[in-house]
């Protein structure tokens, strides 16, 4: 088939997809929730950033998610033991989320008492960037051990991103000679219109409060502040 | 649009695929080279892998390399560095390598003398498992760092590989009581049909040997000895 025939599907499906999106958008206004669209390779350490999240937090933050991969419900699983209110979807195939998937997600999944919903998406440095969820953020994991120059081998994923977790930080003195974190910042400077990144360790909890501080900064103000 | 659209575009696609596929299998077997499709997470250490085989063999297999990237010519130069002939493909926004691609890459690279063309895939454990390339063998780059249960989420590509390089096997040390190769192994039982694993480190050399016998075997016999 020719080229035009696959664009004009790609558009159509991009444009039903941001049709949902909005939707989804409205929906997490209505609730007053902050919806994070999660992203990062396999492995980056997605789950690992909420799991921590919880266990340093004591569960004070209202965080509730949605865990997205092709097959298992191992992360909504681990996240429920931590004490997250989680659901699973699994796409088969598809190698990222898309609005409406989430949409019927969320026909069942009850957002009451939640500020934050995260949606892990699937791991995946490219197709993920490209569908929009109705999410408020976009947040990347970035693993150190992943090595310096992913920013610029997907740079969309990166520039599309209002924050970049630099998660696995314990490991960097078993790098040293490999991976060396200013190559890795300058990278993030060369595609990220707003460079903003945190250093994550799941395992130490660095970077949990700074984290904590960031979602919070992402809550909509009261009416009344608004007005004031 | 309607999911049979999007259905019968993709199988088409797919199709399109496959007679190119074809076609570039053809190409390999002519010049009597093993092609190899060579996928794993971004990060995985596939272009390390390489570098390692060349550094620690010394040259004397006679290996070539295309590397797949959305953007940069990182890889294909840090290839050329270690003295591998290589070739870059930006896929611009494209998660995965297709056989059109890597055939018109193919009319200006030169096999003359190559035993082994390596193809780096893109970093991405979901679409460069369903796009046929003409390869002779698929491997697949795992790192521990990425956790234990990989194959399960990622079956299709796990399940489509016929060697898996369990790589930086000399972080383990540090990821006691967080990720264990039994677990990996057992993970990987469950999607492989024929489980095939080579513990892996491109920083010590381990595994090294063990990748170039496995890639002698799958050299074609001579004609001589195939009818002997």
């Amino acid at each position: 088939m020719c080229e035009k025939s696959k664009v004009d599907v790609n558009a159509r499906i991009l444009e039903r997809n941001d049709s949902a999106a909005a939707h989804n958008a409205a929906h997490f206004r209505e609730h007053g929730v902050v919806c994070v669209n999660l992203m990062g390779s396999p492995g980056a350490g997605k789950t690992a950033v909420l799991e921590a999240t919880a266990r340093f937090d004591r569960g004070k933050t209202r965080i509730a998610a949605i865990a997205g991969d092709l097959a298992t419900d191992n992360d909504a699983d681990r996240l429920k033991a931590a004490g997250i209110r989680a659901a699973s979807i699994n796409t088969g195939s598809a190698c990222h989320l898309d609005a409406e998937i989430v949409h019927r997600t969320l026909h069942h999944f009850d957002l009451d008492g939640v500020d934050y919903l995260i949606i892990e998406n699937i791991g995946n440095l490219v197709c993920p960037a490209v569908y929009d969820l109705g999410q408020a953020v976009n947040v990347v994991a970035l693993s150190v051990t992943e090595g310096e120059d992913k920013p610029l081998k997907y740079p969309t994923m990166f520039a599309k991103a209002d924050l970049v977790l630099l998660t696995k930080v314990d490991l960097l003195p078993y790098l040293v000679g490999h991976v060396r974190v200013p190559a890795i910042m300058d990278s993030l400077a060369r595609v990220m219109p707003r460079p903003n990144v945190i250093a994550f360790s799941a395992h130490t909890g660095v970077g949990v409060d700074e984290w904590l501080q960031w979602l919070e900064q992402r809550k909509p103000a009261p009416m009344e502040a608004q007005f004031a």
